[in-house]
Parts: structure tokens; C-alpha cells; sequence
């Protein structure tokens, strides 16, 4: 029982028309939880009366949210790139970056790496996150680009999922780049890609997604459609990094392939918007990466919330582009330079970022029967959670019911 | 005896003609600390066979720095105002929350609270930032604009001071706006400030610096040439925030009046960078600020730096326009937003940071004589500093030699 909460925001109020949920604030709360799973939740007055609890968590003075819910992170891979940053500085851009190293240098240490060494590269990068309020994340391969180091990869994520005591989903995305071996044979990578590498994945049942980078540098729309329709094919679920720098059609291609989502989306423009609507296609929408790449422009989020859709947000936690592990400052981005609300902000890394997981039946908000994923903050309204830059005023982190974290007193 | 240093970073590399210094990197290093000051820093091997030490600290895969000087804080005040970070997303100006509330709702709940309150408040928050590597930080006053309630504040921050393991610095800030009471008669306001609380403030001893927002709609360059010039007579240094938001001379002033430092300068332009250097005034700015109001342009740190000027950078961590105490992530800014290098960015908040403060004979370097203030970080190179957005790398902090914060393990 998680009692005496100054208040509980539940994210369980519909907004009619719209993608975006309001706060759903049940002021002096409790919430009773049991296996993992909220069994109640309602006022400390009612719920006190009703139960008696094994164990009580005073939350006095504490605000209960959801766990965060951070879906789109690269997070298994060995260096990070800090490098690279001094030379954006200098004014090399990603992509010209991208074609002296960047994403291949990435490669090549990931691919010599051992199972250990990237699960306990990973798992601390993760306990991090954990620590800044993040109970489930997305966490994608991509830095093998050979059979046996995807696979690898995705080992490594299911050994996270098993030993980290939150929710992580694996996403398998063997075309994140052309390896160097087949940069000039972009066929030959491609029949690996649908030969090889994904039958192997599906019949391990270690991806639940199936991701990829469309961009005019990497993955053509032809290409990605013969890659994802094999996926598709072999039963996972499509997602897709499109239009992140130009507007090549990406959100287009998502919506008529029927991703789960579309993410990034920098330079999607009003058509793009107009067909994710129609195909219910999630935008998930990475701020903190065109924060870090010094980007004039951001993903239009204002539209797509006027348009009805269910934008979320997330890290896009990586060793190149983005190395933020932060679902507040990420927040805070989101409101700062794409014009979001607080509880859209809120809404986005927590109700609409499980449905970009198809997990919104089970995750994302409080209600009774969903796991017991809850944050407390002490905080004085939801509003500082962005308005504040730099500490952390998470409290505590409880996933499916287990306190995870406490601040250090 | 700090031991096992993978490199330190001394800041002590002077660079021809330029206001800023170089790393000053010295490899697998050591510091040896006594009474609270390095008496020896160089090579592990060749401390290790010099010293006997009564305490190791064992730094092994770290990288010490030294501790970061905020020198730029308004801490001491009652309640934050998260709820007009929503309001200026929703399009109102500073300068339009300023007439209705802002900086008044604080002097309201800040003149009303007792000094035990004002104590435990600010000193929260001081200890968030000493978790984020902060071992100086200058505080000011200038929520109360009445004479009790300013020395009130003076005596909170000389408390912060006495209590707290580091070094906190008293500035007086009377002149932070106008109190409603004296809106539509400036004339008399600045007889109490200029007969009434110098005169105490200077007094008491309890103020080093005065300082004043110099800015088209609260004190004109008149009104600050005559409290200044009050403030000057009495025996404090100046501060100025100039040229926030419009170029109205304000750099140009600090220089005339000899400010040891002129803040902000958001707006300043060639003629007043020039004026800066030739007064041998140390610009400090405030990228956080700029980032939080969602300005579209920021201080001109890259002309700054080829003036030859020694730019620091501060948080100005705020209840108002600025909710960030983090330093670490004011040096993302400063290389994202205003273009400057790593390297750069940490000069600004040591070394230059201590310049603004009048210190940099006793702090804000690695240098045999001076107060051991550092930072140990588990971070691959410096650039990870600013290259990462989010969860803190800092594994301990050190302040007088003795360690005041150590990362929960």
C-alpha cells in the first residue's frame, strides 16, 4: 500500500478527439498493490479503511506518476562517441561524420565485444535510467550488422530483461546503417537482411519489433518496404526511424505499411502528419537528439497533437547522436523547444509511449489491473518535473510493485 | 592523498593572449591534500613515493577536476514558480509575468518567511548542486527590497556559509527590481537603497559584491551609475546584469564602473564586448536562462572568446526565469547554444568562474597552495561532460579536502 500520496496523477483521463490524455489527478491518494499489479487506487481515506496491508510506503508529500516509459533506446553497444560531439562543435554534421566513422567505429567495437561485457555496459547504463524514473524501455540491436553479432545483441537484451527488474522490450534492427563490407553492394546486405538475419530472429522469438533507418543516406523507402514486409511476414511488428533530417516520405511509407509507429519525424510535414492519423500510426518524437545534433528545426508536435494524434516522446538514448539517459530533461526539451504542455509532455512518455509499444492495456498509467509501475516525485506540481533543469526529484521508483530506487537521504 | 587518477585536469595551461586556459592534463596523476589545501600535486608514481598519507582516496578510472564554481545564484527564496514556465509556454513573456506576478509573488512569500525557513530551503537546494559537483557558489539577495528583508537574506546566505562544506559567496542585490510599494517612485526607492541599506549591508560586513538588474524595464543606466556608485563608495565590488535582453549599454556601463564581472549580456554587442575587455571586466553567462525563456539568440560567447575576453558561465539557478542547478548540463548549453568547446565550457565554470568572483588566487584550479576543491568523475574524456544530457557522472566531490558527496553505489 503506497499511502498518504499529496496527490496521484493517473493518467487516466480521456481528452474527447484528441491523442493526448489529461493528468487525472486524484488529490490525498492511495494506491493498494498486490502480485505486481494495482489492485486499487482511489482516496487515503477509502483505501486506508478498506485494506491492511504487508507493507506500507509513506509517500507524505510525494506526487505518484506512472513509470516512465523511455520507447526508443540504442543502449548495447560498447564506447560512447563523446568525440564526436567536439567535432559537431566544430561543424562536421552527422551525416559526413557518419561516413568516416560515428556509427561504424560503433560497429566495429560491439562486434568484438563479449556477451558480458555488453550486458554489463548495458546494465548500468540502464540502472541509470532507472534512477531518473524509467520502469520500461525499448531497447533496440543494430550496432552488429552481421547475423551473429545482431543476434548477439538481441541475447543481450533478453538477458537485461531477465536480470533488470523493469519491463524492457527488444527490438531487432539489423538495417540501422550498410555494414562497410557491403557499402557498395547494398542488395547483398539486404538478402542477408531478409534471408538470414530475420528468419533467425523470428524463430528465436527474441525481437517483438522490427526496426529501421529510412533516411535519403541509409535505407530507401524501396528498400525499406522489401525489409519491413519480410518482417511483417515472419511476425513481428514494424517500427521505423523516418524522416529524422529530410522529408523523404518516411511517415508516408510507416502508415502504409502499418508500423506501431514512426519515430523521430524532425522534417515530417503535413501529409506525413495526415497519414499517420489515418493509418494510427504513434509518432514518437526525440527532442533531445536534435537538441544534441544543434537542429534549427524540430519535429512539428504542435500539429500532430491538433491533428488527434497520440504523440510520444522519448531518449533515443545512443552513443552518437544523443547520449541523454533523461526522461525529465527529455520533458522538459519537449516543452522548451516543441511547444508541448507539461501533461502533454507527461502523457507522451507514459500513456502514449506504451501504446508505441502496444503495451497501453497492461502500462503507462495507473489503473486498477495494470502492473504497479509508479514514480513517486517530490515535487511541488507536475509542472516543475520541466520547468526544473539538472537534479533529480524522484524519490522512488517502484516497478511491478518492488521499490527499484530511492533517493540517497 | 588522492591516488590513482586516470588524468587530472588542472586547468592550469595558460594560452597566449586568450582569456581562457587549456586542460592541463596530467596522466595517471595524484593530488596530495593537507589542511585543506593541495600541497603537491604530479605523477601517481612519483607522489606515491614522496608521501605518507593518513587517508588514501582511491581514484582509480576516474578523472579529477577541479570542483565547479557557480558564480551566479539567486538560492534564497521561498516558493519555485513552475506554474509560469506553463504560462511563458503558452506565449507570455518574462517581461509580461513580471508586471502581473513573477518576481513579485517571490518577495511577497520571501519577506514574509522566517530565516530557519529561508535556511533549510535554500540549503536543499544547495546540497542538489553539490551533488552535481559544486563546491563555490556565489548567492545573492534581492527578494525582500526592503531594508529588513534583505539584510534577512545576507544573514541566510552568511548562515549557508558558516553551515554548509563549501565556499558561498555574499552578493547584495537590492536592486533586483522595483517593490510594488515604490513602482511609481523610483527616486525614493533608490534614496533607501542608496542611504539606508548599503550603508547597513556595508556595515555588517555580510556583502562583497553589489549587484543590479540593469535592463530598459527595471533599473535605467542612471539609476545604476548612482547605486553603484552609493555601493562603490562603501567598499563593495560591482556586479552588473547587463544587456539581458536588449543592448542598452549596460556592458558598456560595467566597464566604465570597473564591475568585476557584468552578467547575462544576452544582447551585447561588438561595442560593449570590446568595452568588457578593455576594463578587464570577466563576462558571465547564463545559457540556462536564454534556454529556459526560449530565447532565439544567446550571448556571443565565440566573439567574446576571440576579443581575448575570460567568458565564464554560471547557472543562475532561480526560482523565476531559471530552475537549473546543474553546471554539468549549463556546459551542454554552453557548447550547444553558444559554441563553445568542452574545454572551454569548463574553464568557464573553474578557473574564469573564480576570476568572476575575485578568487582565482585561491580557487578554481589544481595548483599546489590552493584550496583543495575537487571533483572526481567517471567519465571517459572531458568532452563526455557536455556530450551527455542527464544522469550525473560525478563519483565523489571534495571541498576543503574533505569529501562532502560520494555517488550511491
Amino acid at each position: 500500500m503506497i499511502h498518504n500520496c499529496k496527490d496521484i496523477i493517473t493518467m487516466e483521463e480521456q481528452l474527447a478527439g484528441s491523442g493526448m490524455r489529461a493528468l487525472g489527478m486524484i488529490p490525498d491518494g492511495a494506491i493498494a498493490v498486490s502480485d505486481g499489479k494495482i489492485v486499487d487506487l482511489g482516496t487515503n481515506a477509502e483505501l486506508m479503511k478498506t485494506y491492511k496491508a504487508d507493507e506500507y510506503i509513506d509517500a507524505s508529500g510525494l506526487t505518484a506518476l506512472p513509470g516512465l516509459i523511455d520507447c526508443h533506446t540504442h543502449p548495447v553497444f560498447v564506447h560512447t562517441r563523446e568525440a564526436e560531439f567536439t567535432q559537431r562543435l566544430a561543424g562536421l554534421s552527422y551525416v559526413e561524420i557518419s561516413r568516416t566513422g560515428g556509427i561504424r567505429s560503433t560497429i566495429t567495437s560491439t562486434r568484438a565485444a563479449s556477451d558480458d561485457q555488453l550486458f554489463e555496459l548495458a546494465a548500468n547504463r540502464i540502472r541509470k535510467m532507472i534512477a531518473l524514473g524509467t520502469t520500461t524501455l525499448e531497447a533496440k540491436s543494430g550496432y552488429g550488422l552481421d547475423t551473429r553479432s545482431e543476434l548477439q545483441q538481441l541475447r543481450v537484451i533478453k538477458r537485461l530483461a531477465e536480470e533488470l527488474p523493469i519491463t524492457i522490450i527488444p527490438t531487432f534492427m539489423g538495417a540501422h546503417e550498410y555494414p562497410v563490407e557491403y557499402r557498395s553492394d547494398h542488395a547483398a546486405y539486404i538478402k542477408i537482411l531478409c534471408e538470414e538475419m530475420i528468419p533467425a530472429v523470428a524463430e528465436q522469438g527474441i525481437a517483438v519489433f522490427c526496426d529501421i533507418f529510412t533516411e535519403a543516406h541509409v535505407f530507401s523507402l524501396g528498400e525499406t518496404r522489401q525489409i519491413l514486409g519480410t518482417a511483417k511476414k515472419f511476425g513481428m511488428r514494424l517500427k521505423m526511424h523516418a524522416d529524422e533530417i529530410e522529408p523523404i516520405g518516411g511517415a508516408e511509407l510507416a502508415a502504409e505499411l502499418g508500423c506501431i509507429s514512426a519515430d523521430h519525424l524532425g522534417a515530417a510535414g503535413e501529409a506525413g502528419i495526415q497519414a499517420l492519423k489515418a493509418a494510427g500510426v504513434v509518432p514518437v518524437l526525440l527532442p533531445a537528439t536534435l537538441f544534441s545534433l544543434q537542429a534549427k528545426s524540430y519535429a512539428k508536435a504542435r500539429e500532430m497533437i491538433s491533428a488527434g494524434l497520440p504523440v510520444a516522446i522519448a531518449t533515443d538514448y545512443n552513443p552518437g547522436s544523443c547520449n541523454c539517459d533523461s526522461l525529465p530533461l527529455t520533458m522538459s526539451l519537449a516543452c522548451l523547444q516543441m511547444g508541448m504542455t507539461p501533461s502533454e509532455a507527461l502523457c507522451a512518455c507514459t500513456f502514449n509511449a506504451a501504446k508505441a509499444l502496444g503495451l497501453e492495456q497492461s502500462h503507462g498509467s495507473l489503473k486498477v489491473g495494470k502492473t504497479a509501475d509508479i514514480t513517486l516525485w517530490d515535487i511541488p506540481s507536475l509542472d516543475f518535473i520541466p520547468y526544473h533543469l539538472g537534479s533529480s526529484h524522484i524519490s522512488r521508483v517502484i516497478a511491478q510493485g518492488k521499490t527499484i530506487f530511492q533517493e540517497q537521504p
